[in-house]
């Protein structure tokens, strides 16, 4: 335990797992471009392909760069917890701006071309976990970063944060997924039974994407890759032990 | 600790959690079965209803079986490990082979009219997650059903059996998601977008589907509902601890 209050050694295979994880989310954003660029004539704001913003924006935001605002805690061990808290917030809120073009993109397409909105799955799914992600950053923030929260009020939100934090990652990832279906069935039809070029390479890089998911949530819930407390958050949580009966959920 | 060797009292939320998730879990069924009865014509295996064999099969065993049987742990929680075992075990098997029905009326349904097998990105998602489920397993009885594997060998592999189990349920939903999504673009095109009542029953459906897997991952990874370990599990592990060197991931 002496070694773990100052410096904690890095598990060994951690680096190669989150190096496997970049690998994966930067090949999956690559090849959103990539599809966008060859079957769907590329990407610009004032025209038809104001609509292939939306796909990249929200590949970029909502997959990839909040699955690496999940890793933050997992990539930066040793550094100050503040200084981790804050890359992990200022991360979510890139990723929420992007998004959020992503998301002005194709409610401004469909304006200018008539078309419905909010009537698919993907779209039902899409606003619900981005408002559960603002709603998620807004909590987070004013628990962990605003000053006001005690030491055990943060104890006992942590674990929600953490397990809605993985949820609405994944909730954004399978909403990816079910947009790239759309995408796919309304331009191939029946026309996508018979292999299409652009039907296999959605298809790989929808394995890519869920394969992002899974590598993150590895990552992030391997029990030894846990962050170890620092020197004085470990003095604070054993305070914290004994001003409190029974087991906090951190110890077990 | 002297209470959780033997009979360690029920956490108070967990029954009403339990209670939701099957709440939704047979909503999900009934719903499924309403959707397929209202707007499809119901369910035969000799006929063009031979396709709505699949998803009725694939939501029972793989979403809402597969489910359960990661929850029996959590809700048998001092019965002896072995019989919860077995039931987890056994609620796989029947998943198992509903699924496989499932898989088969589709398989046969293309067969007879000539439709292409296996182009989608739900059927690449599907047949992975079905090999995968069937592989976690065999892994998993040889491992803790078997009587070869030694106490060491089980308490390495317990932390990854969970890890993909629960990855395995989680992809199910998504795939159950990409399916009701390709069968709503098929059937009903460009008329999903004027909210036609099908669409919008389907829509809920699915967001019933997302939610049963959030359920069902809130209870099982909840610290405080993990199953305590029993008498003689318990003097079995502090063996086992003073045996190895560091930390055991259980123990953390």
């Amino acid at each position: 335990m002496e070694s773990r209050a100052s410096m904690a050694p890095t598990p060994g295979a951690l680096p190669y797992y989150v190096a496997f994880s970049q690998l994966l989310g930067l090949t999956v954003v690559a090849m959103t471009g990539a599809w966008l660029g060859l079957y769907r004539g590329g990407i610009a704001w004032e025209s038809a392909l104001q609509f292939n913003v939306h796909p990249l924006c929200m590949v970029i935001g909502l997959v990839f760069l909040q699955g690496d605002a999940l890793l933050v805690y997992r990539v930066f061990r040793n550094e100050a917890k503040r200084t981790t808290k804050v890359l992990h917030g200022l991360l979510h809120v890139f990723a929420f701006i992007i998004a959020l073009v992503g998301l002005v993109a194709v409610f401004d397409y469909h304006r200018k071309n008539g078309y419905a909105d909010l009537y698919s799955l993907h779209s039902w799914c899409g606003i619900l976990v981005f408002v559960l992600y603002f709603l998620q950053w807004l909590v987070g923030f004013s628990f962990f970063l605003f000053p006001g929260a005690s030491f055990s009020l943060r104890s006992r939100y942590r674990p929600q944060h953490v397990f809605f934090g993985a949820t609405i990652f994944l909730l954004s990832v399978g909403t990816a997924l079910l947009g790239l279906k759309e995408a796919l069935l309304f331009k191939l039809g029946t026309k996508y039974s018979t292999f299409e070029p652009e039907g296999v390479l959605a298809n790989i890089l929808g394995l890519l994407l869920a394969g992002f998911g899974v590598v993150v949530l590895y990552v992030l819930t391997r029990a030894e890759w846990k962050r170890p407390p620092q020197a004085e958050e470990q003095a604070l949580s054993m305070d914290f032990k004994t001003l409190t009966e029974g087991d906090s959920p951190g110890s077990q």
